[in-house]
Parts: structure tokens; C-alpha cells; sequence
């Protein structure tokens, strides 16, 4: 399979290239919230790619591991027998390392094949981690509002502290990523390990070869720390970096 | 690819068959001691299945998982830079929910590929199962040796109960299973697990249309529970399944 990108506005999709570059494709990702942008589609956006792959008959994996991390803007989660949703339980309750996620679809046919590709390659999935996840089911959507809250103070914090060093980003709206433009960032990336223990990733990794992608899901005070580091950085020796 | 099954004499690789089936085949799996005949081969076949495969640079899957489960006989791991050694802490340390095995391979570019499939499929692996696994590393011998002899108990219960029976079965030499003849086993497996609540797998999934496998990877108790079920079964209604 080879795949087809379609070009980003500010991090949103442009439905224009979208329908495009969709001709021969068997089928689309699309991720609502969105790991690396932090953007949440349109509503209109969404229910337009919803119409045009039913009518072509594409499918749909929409990644929805970010849903319950929305800061504004209201989101659409994108329907149909055609659709395979995908999710997890590492975002919103913070269970990444347990790996465990799920996906269904309407299409018995299609679900019957992932799982025997899945118990092929991988089996099944650790009884603890089974365990563990099943707990958060019981979890009350208040607490879920409640670490929303605490996720948006994050947002606020690394993109004020972002914007205060000149750096061109968006606020995000969803998920826990902010992707500024950053010149050289590969040089920015190895340099921000190396000498000041800050991990970030190249945004060329997500096909935006100008920005880097800082994740904000840490707590405040290494937040804090981070970006003193990132600003002391910028002005020591990171001029070659900014705009 | 095209799966090519060697014909087995009572449960072990006979090294004529082997080596006329071996002619176009990629790669051979080895399992000794075998799930689900309980067999170890024996150290002259291994040693020259090591250097068939050697001399025609056919990979050897090696999968060693009940290696620490032998009762009689000597075992021998096949070595060599064409061979990827599969291992667990399914069977050793009884951690088989938690899903973590691993492979090693003196061939570093093969070892990259497997990386690469295994983050494309399946990503990491939990890391609390990662944590238990590792303490499993500080175990000392003498309880593995300790856990031998209480597989040893049970495996003479079932060999004997079964055989008491008048069921045709060769005595494990290793891992947890014994695989008598059964006749009609389809049968037999569906009638044991629906009115004795036994369950047991048909040969047929391993290639032994007329025979059944039964774990002992279970207490004494539980054995005997079973067995005298598998009794009452075959007295009562089971004629058809005796050879």
C-alpha cells in the first residue's frame, strides 16, 4: 500500500484537497483531535469526509484516542458502515503503558478479519491490562471534565510560554500537543536532548519538516522547567531556530 | 507463503521426511519439547537439523518455550547465525496472561526487520508485564527444579489415568500435554466440554485427525476432577472413541 497525504491548512484538513487526493485510495485515517496538530476538525469538515466516503465507498479508520480531550470547539465523531472506529484507553486515563486499545465497526466482516490478523501477529492482550481498562469503565464523566480542566491549564501554560519566546504556533484545541515553526528543528530537536534533556520530536516526522512537536502531558511544574529551558536555549544559541 | 508439515513417527521429527520436505521451504519451526505431542526430539535429530539447515541457509524458528519443562531426556538448542530463538514467561514462570516473550538472533539485520513488523503491528509491550517479567530474570534455578517435579507429578497422573482407561498415549517427555488417540475426537471434544465441562482441543487443529490434547497445566485436584469425568464419559457413552 502506498500512502496519499493530503495537505493541511493551519493544521486543518482542506476539504477541497482531501476530496483530490481520496480518488484511488481503499481507505483514510483521520485523527479528531489530531496528534501532532492539537487541532479538532470542523463539524462541517467531518460530516463532508463522512458523505464522500460513503458515497465512494472508502473506509474510514477514525482515530478517536483524543475525543475526551477537547479544550473548544465541538467535535463529530464520523459514522457509517464504512467507518472503523479506533480507540484506547491511554489518553484519557492515562494508561498508555498497559497498551490497550479497541476498535469496532459495523462491518462484522471486516472486524471478523481483524481479529484474526490481530490474534495472528499479536494474540491477545494482557489479562492485567484487560483488567485495569475495564476499571476506567466505571469511571463517572465527571472526573473525566475534572482532568480536561487540569490538561487545558497545561495547553494555556506551554502555549503562553511558547508565544512569550516569538515562537509561531497555534493554541491547540484537543489532545496534548503543540507544533511550533521551528527553522533547522532537527538540529533544534537533537540540541534540546542532548544539552538541555528536553525531549521533543522533529515535526518532519509527521510531515512538517518547519515545526517540532512539544507534548504538553506532563505536570505543571515540569512544564515550567521545560520551557525555561527551551527559552534559555533560543537565547544562548538558538537564533538560527526563530522565524 | 505455503505452509509444508513434516509427518511425525509417535510424536517426533523423523529426519528422512524432514530433509525431502525441507527442499523449498524459507524456513523450518522447531518446537522441542513440542506443543501438542510433548515429545523432546532427541539430540541426534536436533543436531542434524542444525546442520541441514545450515549447510542450505533455511532459518530455523527455534521455539523454545518449554525448554525448562523436561522430564526425561536430554534437550539440545539449536545455535547458529541462521537461527531465531523464540522464548516466553508463559510456561517457566506460569505468566502466560501477561504476553511477553522474546527473540534474540545473531543475525542483526533479521532482528531490525522483526522490530520494525513488531512496532508496526503490535507497538510495545505493557510495561507492567515487562516489570513482572523481569523479576522472573532473579529466579533462582532450584525453583524451576522445584516446579519440574510438581509438572512430573502431574503428568504421571494423567498418563496413568488416562491410560488406565485403555486409551492409546506415549508418556510426555516435556512441556504440558498428553495427545491419546480418540476416535470421532471432533466428537468427543464437543461432548466433553458440553456435558462434562472438560475442555480438551482436536487433534484435527494439529494436524492428528484422531487424536485429543489435553493440558495439565493445572493442580492435582483439578486433574483428578477431570479425569474421573473423562471416566464417566467413555463408560457411560463413550465406546465410539476407543480405538
Amino acid at each position: 500500500m502506498e500512502p496519499v497525504y493530503t495537505d493541511l491548512v493551519e493544521g486543518r484538513i482542506n476539504f477541497n484537497d482531501f476530496k483530490n487526493k481520496i480518488k484511488d485510495c481503499k481507505a483514510v485515517i483521520i485523527n479528531s483531535p489530531s496528534n501532532p496538530t492539537g487541532r479538532v476538525e470542523s463539524m462541517e469538515t467531518l460530516k463532508q469526509i463522512e458523505k464522500l466516503t460513503s458515497d465512494l465507498g472508502t473506509y474510514v479508520l477514525s482515530d478517536e484516542v483524543y475525543k475526551d480531550l477537547i479544550y473548544v470547539r465541538e467535535n463529530y465523531l464520523i459514522k457509517g458502515p464504512h467507518v472503523i472506529t479506533i480507540n484506547s484507553f491511554s489518553k484519557t486515563y492515562a494508561l498508555c503503558g498497559l497498551r490497550v486499545g479497541y476498535l469496532w465497526s459495523l462491518d462484522q466482516e471486516l472486524v471478523n478479519k481483524i481479529i484474526e490478523m490481530k490474534t495472528a501477529t499479536s494474540m491477545n492482550t494482557s489479562i492485567l491490562s484487560q483488567a485495569m481498562a475495564y476499571e476506567t469503565t466505571k469511571t463517572p464523566r465527571s472526573f473525566i471534565n475534572k482532568q480536561v480542566k487540569i490538561w487545558k491549564q497545561r495547553r494555556d501554560l506551554i502555549y503562553e510560554g511558547l508565544s512569550s519566546m516569538n515562537l509561531d504556533l497555534w493554541k491547540p484545541e484537543g489532545a496534548f500537543y503543540v507544533l511550533p515553526k521551528i527553522k533547522n528543528s532537527k538540529d533544534f530537536v537533537w540540541n534540546m536532548f542532548k544539552k538541555y534533556k528536553v525531549i521533543t520530536y522533529p515535526g518532519e516526522w509527521f510531515g512538517a519538516n518547519d515545526r517540532a512537536r512539544f507534548s504538553y502531558a506532563l505536570d505543571i511544574n515540569k512544564i515550567e522547567e521545560g520551557l525555561k529551558r527551551v527559552r534559555k536555549y533560543l537565547e544562548r544559541e538558538g537564533s538560527s531556530h526563530l522565524g
